[in-house]
This record gives structure tokens, sequence and C-alpha cells, in this order.
């Protein structure tokens, strides 16, 4: 299928690469990375122009890789400096070279032309930088469905009730309408749940017994990284909007990486304004987290399965789907220009 | 592949719906089947028209399925009931009903448009309303098959000398003729092995010791259900062809569901008018017949990956095709009205 | 895919054949084998012209093959002669008859027509007649991977730095140029590398210390056998290039049977005019064999699996590719000789 090339991926936590030759697949592109001597992540198509060997199967020799079939070497820009038993070394033995980015323990590569990486679009949050937040990364959750469907699921408030009940829903919230801004650059759908019983999550973060107010607000930053704001507060401050930081706050963020068709990896973090610097609190969230997002893997894996059947009409759309209808109509556009 | 919709499918056995959700493939349809409070069955799509999640991954509310993802709810004739957020209801908003019914503890399911279901062409044999008659259930034995070529299996009697050799054949039939009747609705093969040594089955099953004389008819009701009518009697007897009744006489029952173009379910069951109310003898005949459907199931599963391979010739067709080639036909009328 | 046909490929060594039917699968044909009561071997077509059943799933009786499902019975020349049920026999109920021949423990099948079968092209070397050599049977090496891709890298020297440093190579090879002749029917590539240290099979099977000559010669008779003629002296002799005899000499044998596009086996046996008669050195021979090709496998499936992602530009060509390039260029030819 087609992607959206020029854009940022994740392509993992910075604690997954070191000086040893990491096969990744995004975007059906098959890319070999490794850590070089200067602690920079450096990526490169992982398949040697001559026999198609993946250079992953080869040999890091300083910051250069040497093919495991002929020994045709690679230096870590891409360019072929070796080729043994023979002195010229075509124009055309080289290797695509991929812009890469790390921040925040976070690896990015940029999966168009390197030359085209934008600075500025690698995803931040001022969150990150302030010392009255925790950050923690999660998990790599592997998701047997196409990411469009991972990343709709992202910016859909309305699943919560029936796919969380017990974690981050509950039966309060099933008819309480989603607002949608569609308008601006990131898409945001949110609701708040006003004077209801705490879910489960804040049941155990927060330690609210009465009634609270709930939000749960969806950002999605095209193509594919989410960033979920979700919180409680007493419901008798009757906490405005814009003041969400007086509450409990939590945000999930989401970094999908489409890997084929049918196959998305989401890592999974999280940011909070509570228990900081508590790393227990931080484990037993995930634990929660794992739970809710394990839901939402089986639903997304059935669906991909359904979806291979024969179809014989088209799905219907609902009031509900409008953060996810303009998110599949944008990035239509963003892979097929032409036709926007 | 095509397949013939206006007809009776057996879905399973009574005993495999309760009132939880239970979803099957039949004629590459999903659908999701419960057992209501009524103690009926009711058989619905398995897709939620919104965002195609099987319905089966949902939850019963009463006799209604609420969606897994977002709660849409259908009622057990397929209305949809309810979209929590909204107040209207698309009239998209439905999945497809089938007709079912259940007779003799099976449940039966009508997979064209559950108005043109036939009640009369529900299967049906007079022995199972005669108390001189004694009918178990056996298994539900799955193929890696075509359907057509389990069906076509199930109307010859050439067969079984060679696949059964120790339980439902022997040597002594391998060259006896067969006979075919094709004029009505219902194919018909047979043949009579007189003046023989009882098969295994009738060793064990009738007590015999001296020669017999056995009958197999194989009787094809179309699309999908078999009756085998086997049987022996003393040899010196010299029974008649219309007086089976008077020796040990057993129907073996198959009710094919086809899954997809290679995977067919054969739920096969049997009824006797020996040993009535013995379920010893019961289970020793499940025994039996499951030794010699897994000799079916080997050769029919080796068939089907034989086919797959490229072919360069025709098969040839044989005196004994009779049967399996009129059915083939058959069906291709069926299937194809407008060529027959 | 489109093969070769008329050639001899390997079937198996003659310790894989007895009096029992076994299925084969070459050039994407099932062929049914088994050794006849004259102690030869015959091979059929392996599916029954009626309802497609492999024959090997039937039963040898004498050297007739009794089909598992109706009987037809067919001799070994692949007629039909019988028919249970019926007196005359279809013209059309015959299966292809293949040639095979048996040599030095080896079965060769001619893959196309059997009147077509040219015996002086069975592969044959006249070490194998010679009391001062040794010969001495590997195994079946099964590889997910072209045939063509594996025949290429047996006329190859280049490889053997990289992919056997510990066992065929060493790094002082790894510049040594590689000298090809494609002019004969035989495709032939070789290097010597002079006064150099013992490659580690050298170390163990020569008893070398002090530098040696080292020799690969890769001849690849098409379609599908390789000899590797490789060896060592002491350097101070400075052997003759047609001298080879007197160093230690070993012939590792290739018989590459195409299973299909994606599957080939690798039956390898040695030869060698050292350590003759010792059985001993033949197994350890076979150890460290099997790690230098298991470092092939490992090398040529995962070429295989990246050439089925999708690709933008074509391989690169470099002047290691003579040999290779050349094969394909020939095999083109056989299969298609109009292109030729």
């Amino acid at each position: 299928m087609s992607y959206v090339r020029n854009a940022w991926y994740v392509a993992g936590w910075s604690s997954e690469f070191d000086a040893s030759l990491k096969r990744v697949v995004i975007l059906e592109q098959a890319i070999v990375m490794y850590r070089k001597a200067d602690g920079t992540v450096a990526a490169l198509e992982d398949q040697c122009p001559h026999r198609l060997l993946p250079l992953s199967k080869g040999k890091l020799i300083g910051d250069d890789i040497q093919c495991g079939y002929h020994g045709m070497t690679f230096n870590c820009e891409g360019k072929c400096v070796r080729v043994p038993g023979q002195d010229n070394i075509p124009a055309s033995a080289f290797v695509t070279n991929y812009a890469v980015r790390e921040k925040h323990d976070i690896v990015f590569i940029w999966m168009g032309d390197a030359d085209d990486a934008v600075e500025d679009d690698i995803f931040d949050l001022p969150q990150f930088h302030s010392d009255q937040w925790h950050a923690h990364q999660g998990d790599a959750l592997h998701l047997k469905a196409n990411y469009l469907n991972v990343a709709e699921n992202l910016v859909d408030p309305a699943h919560v009730s029936f796919v969380h009940p017990t974690t981050l829903g509950n039966a309060a919230s099933e008819n309480v309408p989603v607002h949608v801004d569609t308008e601006g650059e990131v898409l945001v759908a949110w609701r708040w749940i006003r004077d209801a019983p705490p879910i489960g999550f804040f049941q155990k973060f927060g330690g609210f017994k009465g009634n609270v107010d709930r939000w749960h607000y969806y950002y999605l930053h095209l193509p594919c990284t989410a960033v979920i704001d979700f919180g409680s507060a007493d419901a008798d401050r009757n906490l405005a909007e814009e003041s969400r930081d007086e509450g409990v706050r939590i945000f999930a963020l989401h970094f999908l990486t489409p890997v084929n068709e049918h196959y998305t990896i989401d890592r999974w973090m999280h940011l909070r304004n509570a228990a900081v610097g508590d790393e227990d609190a931080s484990i037993q969230m995930d634990k929660l987290f794992r739970v809710a997002f394990n839901e939402d893997k089986e639903i997304l894996e059935a669906i991909d399965e359904q979806e291979q059947m024969v179809q014989t009409r088209k799905p219907i759309r609902l009031a509900i789907d409008k953060g996810p209808t303009v998110y599949r109509r944008r990035i239509d556009a963003m892979v097929n220009p032409d036709y926007s």
C-alpha cells in the first residue's frame, strides 16, 4: 500500500539501539540501524545492492557495514567504500541513507528523502521539559492490524466505555456526546464526563472516592502520533476545561509505526503530573495500560481479519466518526497529493 | 467460490448452542449464533456494519447483541435498536438475519434470503420418529477439503473396499458392480455383496459368523446431506432388497457444512434398528466410524493438496463415477441456474 | 517457474529408496518412487488420473501400485492394468513414467520425456573409479531458496572469505582475484591463494603448520551439479596448477534438486585423496562441511526473503560475478531455447 513518506516515524526507544546491527521494517522498507562510535544512530537500506543480502546479516567494522556475502563495505552514509577483488567502485554501489534524530530517548526516522527532512516536525511536548511532569516509556505493542484503523481508534473517545469498561471507561460515559475539532493541524476529539464515579484508573491513581469530573482529549498528530490527555478532579471543584493541570492529569502517548498493510507497532509511553519520581507508580500504570491496550489489540486484530472477508456493502458512518473520517481523508490527500 | 445458497445447512448439533455468542463460518459467510430466552436459536451476520468488528466479540444483553467496539446494539432480527451517542438510527444500520430451525437436536440454517426459506426442505427421516430405531450423534469432522469432493465420496460405494478395508469394506466387494439411480431428487448408488464373509463392523454388531448378504445404499440429498444405509443378514435368508429392515440395518448420516473452498465440516450421526437404547453400543460404533471417517479424511485432504498443483490434463471418468458426475452437474445447475 | 526439463537431477541417495512408496517433488512435479523386485528404482507421476489422489498414498503390490481410493492399478511403466468394477481400461488411464538411473549410489531422474533421456549426460568423475580416492555421502540440505541462487553460490569463490571465515576461507584471500573460464560446457571459476596460513579445514586435515598454497576450483555442470575442487600443499613446494593431486585434494560435490521456486535440496558428498578408507575422517569432514553449508543456507534464505520485498532498482554486477552471470544466461537459453 501507499504511505506518507515525508514524515518522522518512531524506529524505537533509544534503549533498543547499540553498536550492533538491528533490522527494522517500516512502511514495508527494510532498514538496518546501529549506534555509531559518536553515539548517534545510523539507518541504511537493509539490502546490499549486489546480491540483496540484508546488510544486517553482515559485520559492523567501526561505523561501516561489511556485507556478509562478498564483503562490499558501506559507510554510515550509505556510500560504498570497498569492493573486495576490484579497485574501482561502481557509481551504483550505494544504499539509501535515512535521516535519524534522537529526542527524549526516542529514535525518530524520516522515511522520505533525507534532504527533505524537516527538523521542526519532530514530535515534542512542553511537558517533556518540565520537572512537574514524570515521563515513562511503556512497551512496543505489536498489532496484526492496519495502522489506519489503529490511528482512528486513537481519535475515538466513544469506544472507551465499551472496550475498556474496567480500566479507562465505564457506563457513565456511554451516551455523553463527543466534541471534535478538525480545523487545526492536529485533530482533536474530546468529552467531559461530569459528576460521575471515578473509573478504575483514578480510583487507583488519585485516590478519588466521591464523584469526579473526568476528561478525555484525543490529539492526533498526522500521520502517526497520538496524545491522549485524560484526568479527573473532584466533581465539586467543577474544573474548567483549560484548568486540567489542577486535576490529576495523564498523557498517554502512542507512536505508531506501520510495518506493512496488516502489521503495526504501537510504542506507548506516559507523562503525568502526579506521583512524579515514583517509579513504582509508573510500573503499576504500565500494568493497567497493558490491560487496556490489549483490549484494543483484540478488537483491531479481529477487524483486520474481518475486513479481509468478502464485503458486499460499504461500512456505515456515525456521528462519532467525525475524527476518524477526517483523519483518513487527510492521510489520503498526503499520500496522493494530486487527489486532494 | 459460488455455493447453493437457497438450502438448509447444518450449523451444529443443538448442544453446541447456548446463551453465548458463537461464531460460525458457512459458505464463506461469518455468522453469530446464540440461543434466545425463548430457547430458539438466532443467527445474524457476524459483522457490525459500522467498523466491521465481529458481533461475536460483543455482549449478549437479553436477546440483543451489543457490539464490543462502540456499543451499537442489534436485536435478534438484525435490526439496530441503539447507537450510543446519537438519537437517530440510520436506515443502513442492520445486519442480515438468517432463518434457523431446530429438529431432532440438529440446528439447520437457511443460507439464502430468510423469506425464501422452505420449511418442507428441512431434512427428515421416518426412522427419527420410530421407537424401533436408535439415533445417536457422533462428531464434527473437520476436513481441509472442498465439500464437492467430500459429497462425491458419499455417493461412491466403490471406494469402500480400498479406503476402509478393515471397517466398512473388504476385498470381497472389489469387483462387484455399482448400481446408480439419478432420476429422482435424491441420487442413489448401491450394491449388494451376496454370500461373503461379514465385514469388521458386522462381526462386531450383529454377531454374524457365517457368510452374509451385505448392502450399501448411498443416498445423496442435494446439496449437502448423505444417508448411507448399510447392513447385513445371514446369506441363507437371501434377503430381498426391500426387506432390509429384517437384517441389521444402520444409517450413517453426514451433514456437510462448506466453510470455504478448502474447508468442510462433516457432522455425522447414526441410526440403527439393533441395540436400541444401548448407549455402550453407540459409543463402540462411534469408535469404528471414527477410524473409517479418518480414512476418508486422509484421502480427501491429500486430493485437495494435489488439486492445487499445476494440472496439465483433465481427470478421467470411470463407470463408477456416474453418481459423482451427476451430483456435480446438478450442483453447477443450482449455482448457475442460467447455465443448466 | 520454468525449469530445464531435459536433464538428470538427483532424486536421492540410493539408501533413500526401498520397496515402499516415497513421494518426491522435483521441478514442481510430484513423483512417486520405489525400488522394484529386480532392485532398480521406478518413478511415476504421483497422481492417479482418476481423482488425483497421490499414488504414494496407495499400496505396492509386486511392482504395481494400487491407488488407495478406488484401486486403479498401474504397473512400473505407468500403464493402467486394472480398473476395479469394469473390464475395459480407458486409453487415458496412465501416469507419466520417468527414466531413472543409479550410479555410484546416487539415484538420477530425467525430468524430460523418458525417450529423450541421454545416458551419457549422467554425472560422473574418474575419481569415483579410483582406489586412490575415498568417496563419502553427506546430507541433504534443505534450503528455502531458489536453486539459481544456490547454484550461483557454487561458482563463486569470492564469497568464501566472508561467509566461511573459520572453515573454508580466511582473510588472506579477501582481495585475491578470481579467474573464470566460461568457454566450455562446464563453467569454472578458481583462485590460488599462495603462501598463506592454512585454513581451518587444512589445519585439521593435512596437518599443515607453516604457510601453504591453497586452491579453490568451482566447476558448475549445468543445470544443477557443482564440483568444488579445493586443497593445499606446502608453500615451499610451489605446486603447479596441474599438479594438484600431489597436495591434499578434496572434491565437494553438490547435487541441487529444485523443488519449487523457493525451495531447493542440496545433496552434498565429498571425495578425497587423503585419509582413504578412514571413515572417522569422513565423519569429521561432514561436521566441518555442515557448519560451512549452514552458513551458505543462512545467507541464501535471507536473500530469498529479501528478493520478495518490493524492488525499485536492479541489482548491480561486480567483476566477481562473471561465472554467475554466464550461468544464469545459459540457463535462460536452455529454458527458452528460442530466446538464446
